[in-house]
């Protein structure tokens, strides 16, 4: 199979369409909804005056994240998580990558003695729901943060730099960036990259599904990431009304 | 404590705002967002092509419910229940009765051997969370019995009548309609009625958290609901395109 | 099916025996065993010299009601929950309203720092076995508490008020009151009403599980349990030796 | 500390008082409550018309065993293990043990593809429910099976031999037979036995808890099982009307 | 069936061939793998400086075991435990026994309030596992106090007196020593028994599978037993360089 | 801090000490211990005539994985997860990544309607654990495959290519290949590359803990890893006999 051109039409680098809604719940201290074309995802930011055991009296905050997905935000309806009693190994492995990607955007040793959790639940999955969780939960935090400044409990965001994620892969032998459920779902390879915003990597996290693929595709695919990155970034720096 | 006025400024007798939004996300046959003031559910109806093991081969449908909420739905942050493995007596409480609410607003034998998943996901919670998800998942479960319709499937959507629910609860003293969460978490009584378009019961919850209550407040309870009730299924047809 | 008479040839309004056994087992603070018709369970009262956290440093004391079915209790053998690993919903919905009904009926302000703990063991089920474990815990509670006025932990049981708790429903369309295990299965209508001594509702639990019922029904239910749980208060204060 | 008398005044050779009532509880083919002292047990004896997996199409029968504890059966309240979510270590040892010793007394091959269920639940613990159960059950089973010979399913009851159990132990330095709940709870060895009719072992468990103990003592301990065991199976046998 | 010889021509009083290497893993206090025949154990004892909550501040210590098969130790392959989310009743009864067995070598008094772990994993399976883990166990107990004896934490090995275990059975009607899988799979009767140094019982757990067994044959297991465990004891002493 | 040298002495490119010891237990299909400098893990192969319910009549065969450590392969002792009851997020992971490596490594659709389960379970951690049991793992398959082959089952083999596994990271600001457990807890950056025998990847999976890192040091990781897994592979076709 070889390619002719992406089932939406889009241009190999091009973005899906990004809609960031801030606010969209009200009790939460950060509360966004990110669209990513199809792929829908609440974010939100919740603060707790505490840490967890581990950090008991270090004067240091800490970061941790769940993710879940409607049963029916999907294709065909999934088995709620709660009621089979517990959390898929994917569902583990998603909320681990996102909690360890936004601990790695603030600085925890500023932020005091509190705990911020990020709760990412995907009400409408069409590919890519991890990456939107965290490019949203990313500035569902900054929100989080900036209550905080405003209350006069911190002095400033504890930023360290700003995060974003995409996908990459390679879709009828072609390399292309952020790929829809139709692309993932028939793709060779599928590559999660998370990124600074000056382009340094956090987290890669690359799978062959079909072919494995040597280091000329591996090359292409990170310059696509990191090109995908940087308009998200651009995107969460709008949103939240900061000067790029 | 003796009443003067509602938190809310509303009568006595006066519902919340209710929005009814359909074909809220794209992959479920029903799929509605219910607004009642500032509680916020998603209720979803899913298809499947089975039923379970009690029934199989009877030659009829079934009909089955389950609730969440999302952890920062609420004012201070809940503990996810598929990370904690189990789901509170609560929230089987909850989903066990939206079941037998809308079991008893579908003639199931004319469903064929089918089952309606329903689930209602709690985006923001404001009190009546559990009333606001039997109304709205009757919607939603109208919605995906026409799709049956439209396809061929079925002749008619099997409905029996229309069904609603609304709470109502005594609050400084007073018998009030459709509590939120501010009468709901000082309220003596709170009592969750759900009943037929016809005004016939089908369900009937009530607790007096604080004093106890007479028979004429009962019955000046019961004369309120079947007031919000009928409101409430004049919205649900309004939103289907239905003649009243 | 038009109504003739009851299977078991009862008056409408008339209750099965009651037979209320205190100091049934030897260990606990109150242990009754209360028979109604063929369904007899075992309530047990255990003090406990501590409260849950959420109460701790308050002062005050509190309740709480554990439920549970010999595995051959039954007409058919059911799983037993512990080798399960889980409480049905069916079993939790029943214990927290055991709990409910009875913390209504004690001042927990004046209990100290305690906890009681109500413990209902269904040994042979003939049909309402909730509302039966409901009028023996009051038995079994009070009993707990005399045992703390005897050694002089208490000055005094802190009774609210006495209560008890009755099926009633729509057999065969006739209402009637306290349905045996034949009658709650071809039953419409099934409902557990709580009340204290003085006719006041604590609870009210309906589900038309056939045709949904009108107000006419309705009212004449709530006066066919008004009816019994003054029966039953009766018994439970002669069990007791109180005066009525 | 060296041995005076027993807590009791009982010899050391002396079951306590024994009970057995057939016919229970209602439901179940064959119900029996055991009374050693003040040790009660409920053993029901159920009948399902199906084996598990692993013997299916093999043309024999299969028996198994549960056992649990009331909550406040003991002298503090224990947790429910339904509640808890698991059964303990203890319970498990226990219900394998009471499924062992049975599996002993009958010819499983002559009972057709059927599993007995036997379900001891102590209501009253006063030590030695384990030993209790087995000797109850005993007659529960043979109750179940006799249902069957009556209704013409079977031929007969096909009973390889009786099966009784009981405790020994050494309790201040003596050998003695049966130990209640203080003798248990201050003994240095705790040994059960479980035998047949004619005197042959089917189990020994036994355990020094205290000071480690010799063979002489294992033989005086074996002697005054099989003493126990003789006079248990007689009160078996008179219960059920046979013939010693 | 009656006995010709052997499966493995050993004589009906011989052990296997067993192998101790102490040392075996780094990062443990005592660690050895025992070999008997070809069933391997590794058994680790690992000290913390804590107790469980039932002794804190009593000034003594604990010890507990726990026990495991790698999922393909045995012929064919075993679900693992950690996947399916329990240990089975089997586990738990062997790890029971490991920990009381041990319990009763060492003098937990002199111990301080430090709690030693022992871990008993099975990698290859060939019948008497749970006795060749309380053998091994001993050894890696005994290392691992010595570690704090010799960095001066304690003033001795807290030893009360050495511990082995073996299995006897009835194999084809032959009482036989220490029965291999193919035996243990064919036995009627399988006995496992616990004792000191100088042939002091702590543990007798003996079933009898097949036919019942008398007391002439329980003697003879008893004699077998005996000479097995005098035989490992030497062994353990050899590994340790402790003269017999 | 800057580099100096590696604890271990090792050059920047170089792998720990490499042991592949087959037939390491006599049960599973194929058994390997693999032993990467003091990291230790036996890895098993299993054959399943059988395939999951999803594959059911497909005609192809299917592979997986688990992963385990034993309590005490750690530094401090790590609870047991069977005890736990649940296997944590990072077991999950793991255990997911060796099974999509394998199952890249073999051609699935030529192995029949067979599973392959792999057991990769840790005696001695030290850093690399989950690279050394896909290395391992490769080892125990292709040799469970054989016996299939021998056998007559299959005609060949039904391998795609070799695939190995190997950690790279940044430790003082230097990439390294190969980390141990001193260089895995000190360092910023961990990634876990897995390729084929030609130089392909399989899976990427990299974390930067401490600094994120930019494209220059991604390429050397790269270009360590394939040196790495080139040098592994020829260890897996020697120990198994191949030509390379």
């Amino acid at each position: 199979m070889s390619f002719e051109s992406r089932p939406s039409g889009r241009a190999v680098d091009a973005l899906r369409a990004v809609r960031l809604t801030r606010n969209y719940t009200k009790h939460a201290e950060g509360s966004v909804l990110i669209e990513c074309g199809d792929t829908k995802v609440i974010c939100t930011a919740s603060i707790e005056e505490k840490v967890p055991g581990f950090l008991k009296g270090k004067g240091q905050g800490w970061l941790t994240a769940e993710y879940g997905m409607l049963p029916r935000s999907t294709h065909s309806r999934m088995d709620r998580e709660a009621a089979k009693g517990k959390q898929s190994g994917r569902t583990q492995e998603i909320q681990r990558l996102i909690g360890r990607s936004l601990r790695a955007a603030f600085d925890l040793e500023a932020f005091g003695e509190r705990t911020l959790h990020l709760d990412c639940d995907v009400i409408q999955a069409d590919g890519g729901t991890r990456t939107a969780s965290i490019t949203g939960a990313m500035v569902a935090a900054y929100d989080a943060f900036g209550k905080l400044v405003a209350s006069g409990a911190l002095a400033a965001v504890p930023l360290r730099h700003f995060v974003a994620a995409i996908s990459v892969g390679v879709y009828q032998g072609m390399p292309v960036l952020d790929l829809d459920y139709v692309e993932d779902s028939g793709c060779d390879t599928d590559m999660n990259i998370i990124m600074t915003e000056s382009g340094h990597f956090i987290e890669v996290q690359g799978t062959a599904e079909g072919a494995a693929f040597d280091r000329a595709v591996m090359n292409r695919l990170l310059d696509l990431a990191d090109g995908g990155i940087r308009d998200l970034v651009k995107l969460q720096k709008q949103a939240l009304g900061l000067a790029e």
